[in-house]
């Protein structure tokens, strides 16, 4: 049988989603290995749809795995799986997939969302979720800046230095910015995404908001394929992956 | 010079509000001293409207302070004091009070709030603010249930035991149970509370949604003066101080 977990997690106390073979960091791989393995008394390794980094969150992580005369029913899987977790790390749903589901291969697009608090003052209960900026940020000119980044594009200007992937073009369906309340949430909804990319667009992005660059600036930043004319790379507490679309 | 600080903070971590002398426990009267003391070079101690308990949270925790030919521009206080104080402490507000001003004595009456979350599956964003109880919960039985509570009662039946106090009568002038999506939030405003008070309440209101006890109820626990026939005392990660009035 093969299952599908969804996943939602605190990041903050975390080592990022993958497992670090051979390191004392706890990460939510690891995490997600013990309880299921605790559960059927077998050893279980499961797939995730992206690794998020160390202190990135998660609204809808997605990981399989295959396990042969599965022994709970699917619904139950939740709540037989959280007290064997951290309170800090959820299963909201378990679903049968066919054979050939795999959570990283078969995701044909996945959201992200940042979040800012552009409040004067920091909020000590977003802490953990968000980064504070306390200059008022111009949400529009933001919006209007993401704008750009829309369609298939070469994002290199938008990957960690160092980085290695076979192509650094991605396609993204979704960016948008939008202000409630002292949040800022910008939303991005790609087919992949590169090495921290959403960072430093975030990062780009509020640049744009504060009038150190021109929304019509991002255009230029993309075709420069020069990760130095972007924004800095921004925290990861704002960071979490919201949704996986298979 | 009498200074008024308004104070939020995420209690998760701390000891409650009250300095503990001779403990290595951290409180957050504890932090707020230093921070202050550390801005002008001086020891300065704090008065605060109400002790909060350990992982009790505030999002208007009141303190008063004196201090001759205080230095710092009172709206730069909180941008100033900010910096000093960890992440989960936060100035919001310095105002000048009159001399006679005291933080806790001054207090006509104070409003605290008590979140529960009854989304079927935990949520681990809000695992610090709240508390989470899968079972459908009768918010409107609960909201029916606390207006027994209003006006001048002797609320021993909602008391910690153990705790000494001249008199155990208290006026609830506010006592509203509402659901927002997954959460249902317990407001109680009264001109002061007994010990563990709103979450006894809470604990008897809980007892309501679950059927438990009816809305009537609520009036013979009440009348029966007997912390026994009350709900019990839930944890303190629901409990925010919302609000001092003077």
């Amino acid at each position: 049988m093969n299952i599908k977990l969804t996943v939602a997690y605190d990041g903050t106390n975390y080592y990022g989603f993958q497992e670090q073979r051979g390191t004392q960091y706890v990460t939510i791989q690891e995490l997600l290995e013990k309880a299921l393995s605790k559960l059927v008394k077998q050893r279980i390794q499961v797939i995730g749809a992206g690794r998020t980094d160390s202190g990135v969150h998660a609204r809808g992580q997605v990981v399989n795995f295959k396990f042969d005369h599965w022994p709970v029913p699917l619904n139950k899987i939740p709540l037989a799986v959280n007290p064997l977790l951290p309170e800090d790390v959820v299963v909201l749903l378990a679903e049968g997939v066919s054979d050939d589901f795999h959570a990283r291969f078969s995701a044909v697009k996945k959201t992200y969302v940042y979040t800012i608090n552009n409040g004067k003052l920091p909020d000590p209960f977003l802490r953990r979720f968000t980064i504070h900026e306390p200059r008022l940020l111009d949400d529009k000119a933001m919006n209007d800046a993401a704008k750009y980044l829309l369609g298939e594009h070469d994002f290199k200007s938008f990957q960690a230095q160092g980085a290695t992937v076979k192509t650094t073009v991605r396609e993204i369906t979704e960016a948008d910015v939008e202000r409630k309340g002292e949040n800022i949430y910008i939303s991005l909804t790609a087919n992949g995404f590169l090495y921290n990319m959403v960072r430093i667009i975030t990062g780009t992005l509020i640049n744009v908001g504060l009038g150190k660059n021109t929304p019509e600036d991002v255009k230029a930043i993309i075709a420069g394929k020069d990760r130095t004319i972007a924004g800095p790379t921004v925290p990861p507490q704002g960071l979490c992956m919201e949704r996986v679309y298979y």
